[in-house]
């Protein structure tokens, strides 16, 4: 088992050279991300993960989360972890420093939210679900609200989580049937939600619910959805905690990974209604909601990143020490370290190249989301906020099924051992494998994407993005670096086929639904390859613009060599799923369900 | 959690109309392999999978193996499953009858092998052990060494294992240092071997290793490897069972997945040496354990189409059931079956065609390994032996690979209910993932299929291959079936790439070894992804001839749908990975492997 060190010479250059933090940082608010601040956040982030989180990685996954008495126990040292994170403030970085938050770009907050998944990713769910009730409560809610819980919040003393799900009501969130009888100044809340990330636990002082739940005149679906502050305990006037709320954790999920993170079910009214306390307005609890989520699927793409980066580390400290076999240019019968094998390298590239794909994909999302919140203009802000709603479902899709596949190959490349659980790369395999699949599916994300976001501006904001690829693009063919090898080429087909299969889908989606939705995931996949392809692109161009006399070299060069390879090699399958997607759904919906399934 | 039921329908068409097994039932020796024999064994191995193997899947993975006081005990029901299956006679259908084997096909054999495998995959290792180490019995034995093991081994009282690993020694074999020292008319053994698959367990009366050792002045690396048969009870000259060997379990792996497969670390001769007995020649071990593995090879490549069958059952029968969300093109506001929406159609889809791919590929291997063993001219049994040679690396592999993407898949048609353990799609994933590691890791089938395979015959082998496959995509583009959509098309694209990147290969392999082995993964994606489109386009021009006036009508339709999907959304990676592979490795060997893991 190997440690986790923050790969902050990678981060750097990301933030500097791509998502363009000292940009960020002009922005108005933003003024305290100095390059100082900014580089002893990351510094001191990478010692609490490394020192802290990742080495209860692997004891928190074997021993799990207890339930005793109706109450959580987590993991040995999972609350004197936390405890340290409140205390270093952690959890207050992106937020409003009016309630004690330290009002930070989420381009620096994304950077250090990597390392906490990356280091212990039950542990980084705390915090994640914790933000999106913060960001909910900080648009939503009113100002006594604000002042009754953001400061708690914010500061990590109490947690938060998110309630959708319920048995029947899982993607289709308007299934719900959780109900909110509104009496005096609250809401009596009854009802049974499942799937809650972090449910309870004894890490905080107090966990504050987010309960989607249904008035009783409500309209059916999900235009009659309210949101709902449940906090465990009542907080008092004078911000103590209060009397024990109506709600329980019934039971503990048994989960192919994150053991660690509690996943509750939960019990909300059975003595007579949970106190509830109405955000916003009634059946306007999807729009608050989305509050949480949108963010939320930043972070889980920012999840599947630092699986990925956990797993390559990993895989790279095996397959360096691991002797085996000779090399092939080799006439010496001993054995060399595995990393010097053609294949495992060619494995081993495709993770990093990977990686860094998925890491300025994720950077430059978090970087938009700062210009759409503090661009000066209105106009700059409106068209950072339709370029963040186009990507998210990406960021969220593409980065955790590359999360997930980057995992599988860290498995293969310590061969038997990784079999072994032993190692620990089976546990970044099991624990990766929730992120496609929460906080929407990739296969609804992916609709999202092609019913939603392709049509934004009338696709006007796909057509501007594809043009900022083209200048890439360009800017490659232009460069004429030996080091390129044949990257040019091969960006210039890739956004060729994310062009052409995007003109199919604009098309389809109107005119043949089932269609376009039946090449939704592979046209994502399209989307995810050309634009992480081309955003390596970009760091290989700074490196050679960079670069002296003596050519492009190390450390630059390692960038580029990535860049190239993740064209050669990895966007190439562009072509042949825009093919798929084009190829217009026929095979598809060829057999009907029932003769598909006979 | 889902039934396992034999897909008996699909098992009977790509028996009788791909892989021939009329054919070969007329091939000298297997004329009892009657259609009526056919049809009884494949029902009855249908029923024993569903009945008895299956139902012990996930109680065999909750409860696991444990040792205690050195002897293994096995998880509740599977000793007498054992017992059934040994009563069954199902060990003995490929072997030799003159030692009470049935003398059947392997064709028949593989497919029964599917169902042991889909039902239970820990189980179905008891048996595919022991037929590697039969195999190697008869090709390699005495006469005594046969009379005294086969008899017992075929019909499962004994079971096999194969012991080659040692904590230095995986993938180079030729690193072992296990001892074997001659004495009188055998060996005594001494040495640690680890990952040995049900290395110890309560099922069957004795135990026959089958161990790869050194002796004293044998020559270094896999020339001086020698093959020794190691019972845990030393047979009698009657038969029956007499001393207990020095050999004993002294740990068991704690595994991501097969937790009902004891995964042994075997001590031999912790008290002077356990006795073997030489199987062929002193240093020719290799030659002796190849035979085990090359069989075993297919038989793993197998395990990943049954897991994918069986992940696909499961996720199939999930999305019938589970109703969430409106359909697209439906104004009425209630859930549908998940089944319904096309992207879990498409998911399903991609399942299915691609068990069938590999269904395809499987049996028709077997049914060469059958003509490379009966067919009556020399001539064609070398033919069909070089064909076996070529493809045991492909069915190895990318049966495998395709078998952990499937079981992925299953879990995420599951939703969040995939991450839950319970509902069993979490255990096909975590089983699955050791298929593309044992028997020969991925990466070492991919360098196999590279620098040993398509040399062979210099170069003829795969070009007679090829032509093979140039005639299917003649037929079908002469078919003109309109159901077949753009399937000549997309086939003639998929053996291209393969014939290009075959032939930058057999150059590569020669001129630039290194960048031939950057390579090899992706090229055998290709070969796999081709053959496997090609082999659908069989079944669906027979089904196309078949088909009267009304044309291609169910349950046909079903074959043709699933050829036509396949070959137009996941056969079209193939040039996309051949451009990979032409790429020609610069971009994977431009780092050094320091460099790299900077």
């Amino acid at each position: 088992m190997s440690d986790y060190n923050a790969p902050l010479a990678d981060m750097r250059f990301v933030l500097g050279e791509i998502a363009g933090l000292k940009e960020i940082a002009d922005l108005p608010g933003y003024e305290e991300a100095t390059p100082d601040l900014a580089e002893a956040i990351l510094t001191e982030a990478g010692r609490l993960a490394k020192d802290v989180l990742a080495p209860l990685n692997r004891t928190g996954d074997q021993e799990g989360c207890t339930l005793e008495n109706g109450a959580v126990r987590m993991p040995k040292g999972f609350p004197e972890a936390y405890r340290l994170f409140v205390e270093g403030g952690w959890g207050s970085l992106p937020f409003d420093p009016e309630h004690g938050g330290q009002g930070l770009p989420w381009t620096l907050s994304i950077a250090v939210q990597e390392m906490w998944s990356a280091a212990n990713l039950s542990f980084s769910l705390a915090p994640l679900l914790t933000q999106g009730a913060v960001e909910s409560l900080q648009v939503h809610g009113t100002a006594e609200q604000k002042t009754a819980y953001l400061p708690n919040m914010i500061s990590g003393r109490w947690s938060g989580t998110m309630n959708l799900t319920e048995p029947q009501a899982g993607s289709d969130v308007g299934a719900l049937k959780t109900r909110a009888v509104k009496q005096d100044d609250h809401y009596l809340i009854t009802g049974q939600k499942i799937f809650i990330t972090w449910g309870d636990h004894d890490c905080a002082e107090n966990i504050v619910h987010m309960v989607l739940a249904r008035t009783p005149d409500a309209p059916a679906g999900t235009r009659g959805i309210s949101l709902f502050i449940v906090p465990k305990f009542l907080p008092k006037e004078d911000g103590t905690l209060g009397a024990r709320n109506d709600l329980r954790c019934v039971s503990l999920e048994h989960k192919l990974g994150i053991h660690a993170s509690p996943t509750a079910v939960m019990a909300y009214g059975d003595s007579g209604g949970a106190i509830g306390y109405l955000l916003g307005e009634e059946n306007q609890g999807m729009a608050c909601m989305f509050t949480m989520m949108n963010n939320a699927r930043i972070s889980v793409g920012v999840q599947g990143l630092a699986i990925a980066e956990r797993a390559y580390q990993q895989a790279r400290d095996f397959a360096r020490e691991r002797i085996q076999s000779r090399a092939i240019d080799s006439k010496d019968a001993g054995g060399v370290a595995i990393i010097q094998h053609p294949d495992v390298r060619r494995t081993l590239m495709t993770m990093k190249a990977s990686v860094e794909a998925m890491r300025a994909l994720a950077y430059l999302a978090a970087a938009t989301l700062d210009k759409a919140k503090r661009a000066p203009e209105a106009g700059e802000r409106a068209a950072a906020q339709a370029r963040i709603d186009l990507l998210t479902p990406l960021v969220k899709s593409w980065l955790t099924d590359c999360g997930c596949e980057i995992a599988s190959l860290g498995v293969q490349v310590h061969g038997g051992m990784g079999f072994i659980e032993e190692s620990g790369a089976a546990q970044h395999y099991r624990d990766a494998r929730i992120l496609p699949i929460y906080e929407g599916t990739n296969g609804i994300q992916a609709m999202d994407l092609v019913c939603r976001k392709l049509p934004l501006g009338n696709g006007d904001v796909m057509q501007g993005y594809l043009a900022e690829l083209d200048a890439t693009v360009a800017d490659v063919a232009a460069s004429n670096a030996p080091d390129f090898g044949q990257m040019a080429e091969r960006l210039a087909q890739s956004v060729d086929a994310l062009r052409r299969s995007s003109e199919w889908m604009a098309q389809a989606v109107v005119r043949r639904p089932e269609a376009a939705l039946a090449g939704a995931t592979d046209y994502l996949r399209v989307f995810g390859l050309t634009a992480g392809a081309v955003y390596l692109a970009r760091g290989a161009l700074y490196v050679q613009r960079q670069s002296g006399d003596d050519g492009i070299v190390m450390p630059g060069k390692r960038y580029v060599a990535l860049a190239r390879y993740f064209a050669e090699h990895l966007s190439v399958e562009t072509a042949g799923l825009a093919t798929s997607v084009m190829s217009g759904g026929d095979a598809v919906l060829m057999l009907s369900p029932g003769q598909l399934s006979a």
